[in-house]
């Protein structure tokens, strides 16, 4: 089993404090008439980068020796972590060798271009993506820095929960996040549960990609294989290790179609003028979808990240 | 001349605290280092309506007397104004009869129909516009609230500014709005100068619509007929009680290419993931079209509105 504490999240936080943004919490009356509950927004699509992945990669990253820093960061993304390892690699004048497989939206490509990462394409499967990385690994000896699957990304990600939890005083029934390889879900597991005795965590997944809503009800942890979703941030297969945590921490894994969230990101962008990509559309297309279930309530919402292709827009 | 002071304008900012909200200013490091100047964003997208109108409006119908109110308010718009004045009649229980031009944006419409508005279509003519309207209040005793050219809109509008200086202590050397029919720049020039001595209140206007720079040059009003710009919130003649306070208090107007228009607003969607309208991102697109002006200023900028068409995008 992962150890991954509420005290390690601390830690994580006072870590990367000075590099990562304090996102803002917003509200939307107009939302709350319409999910008949009081919805709480984290906005981690204003964090660097446009996600709340700036988090764990800081604090993967700000861990290392000057040695391993010599060496460079590698990992295998399709956008928003590529982006943040090389953002954080760049702060401390490391190199990051960032593998993406070929179908990823360009707009992330170029998010990890822009910060100075040195990019390799591969086929879309996991297989090529992590024989890919190892590769470089075993050529350069950087220091691989996996997406999701790991005790320190857990730790930087449930960062957001414990801020979130911070700015609006711990006053939240429910808590719903993406889960895509459950970095996110995992710490905010953890996090949530730890400040906020009581708090329901709830993970949102699309339809077309439900490995973790799979793993969760069969107690097993499976593989997502074939995804089909537009939601390019969730198509991974949840981590072996954050599945453990969700298991023993999460009650509940609601799925989401793609139509549904779509209808939700573009409520997202006309009530609240934000620009999130469909990936952070699924918590409120869930909220949106069982309203009975949360009517009422105190819900908080992490709007995960905000990397849209503009030119590739789902309507 | 019409004489608002920034008196009127506190007075305003009083009367519609309640109902408006304190927008957020907003930063962005990418946007500072394309610019090469210290931006500040006046999110007025995210105000009530998602305008700055939701401030004039209010401020006019909130010293009607119950007499006046019981026959109702109503006045012609493209869209932003039409929606603020129908949820500001909403909020005192009178009646808002709005005039909509046929060609007017679909979304401006429903936002009117949404806060309750009686809609009227005429055909997309100040002349029309204007008949339309008079039709109306002659039959119902309705009190006509102008968009834009009245001493109760331009104290209202002004409290944009009188809240922005405030947020960020009075740090601006220039201060960039987009000017359509004049009343937030009109009033952000009276506040800004009144707040901020040595402030540079500058407005920024579509080259297809360009009648305030024209008006501003030859220091008479002139008017806009056939306006060509995709800026649907900027292609009124500038009211011609605005354009006395522009002549006598503003530094300058810039034009703006729609083309580069819509660069900034791309960039703006992409940077800061703020969901703008066209007519909100002139002020950006002036900045950077001319670098050496404002090169190591702080510059502040009105984002004026962010009701966008999302099946209409210019790109």
């Amino acid at each position: 089993m992962l150890k991954v504490t509420v005290e390690d999240i601390r830690d994580a936080a006072l870590r990367i404090k000075a590099h990562v943004h304090q996102t803002p919490v917003m509200r939307s009356e107009r939302l709350n008439q319409l999910a008949a509950c009081q919805l709480f927004f984290k906005c981690e699509h204003l964090q660097k980068c446009g996600a709340f992945k700036a988090r764990g990669a800081h604090n993967a990253v700000l861990q290392l020796s000057e040695q391993q820093l010599a060496c460079g960061v590698a990992t295998h993304s399709s956008g928003n972590h590529g982006a943040a390892l090389a953002l954080a690699a760049s702060r401390v004048g490391a190199t990051a060798y960032i593998v993406i497989p070929e179908n990823a939206p360009t707009v992330k490509a170029d998010a990890v271009a822009a910060y100075g990462g040195q990019i390799s394409y591969c086929t879309p499967t996991l297989e090529a993506r992590e024989q890919s990385v190892a590769k470089i690994v075993d050529k350069t000896g950087a220091v691989l820095i996996p997406p999701y699957d790991s005790a320190e990304i857990i730790a930087g990600q449930g960062t957001t929960v414990l801020e979130f939890l911070e700015q609006i005083g711990s006053q939240l029934d429910v808590l719903i996040t993406p889960v895509g390889g459950g970095g996110l879900l995992a710490g905010s597991a953890i996090a949530g549960r730890a400040e906020c005795p009581g708090l329901q965590v709830i993970g949102a997944e699309p339809s077309g990609a439900d490995d973790a809503f799979r793993s969760f009800q069969s107690g097993i942890w499976q593989a997502q294989t074939n995804p089909d979703t537009l939601c390019d941030g969730l198509r991974a297969s949840t981590g072996q290790l954050n599945h453990q945590v969700i298991q023993a921490m999460v009650d509940d894994i609601i799925r989401v179609d793609d139509a549904d969230t779509v209808a939700a990101m573009r409520l997202i962008w006309t009530r609240m003028k934000q620009l999130v990509e469909p990936s952070a559309a699924v918590a409120l297309a869930a909220v949106l979808k069982h309203p009975e279930r949360f009517s009422g309530l105190r819900v908080g919402i992490i709007l995960s990240g905000g990397n849209v292709d503009l030119d590739a827009l789902p309507w």
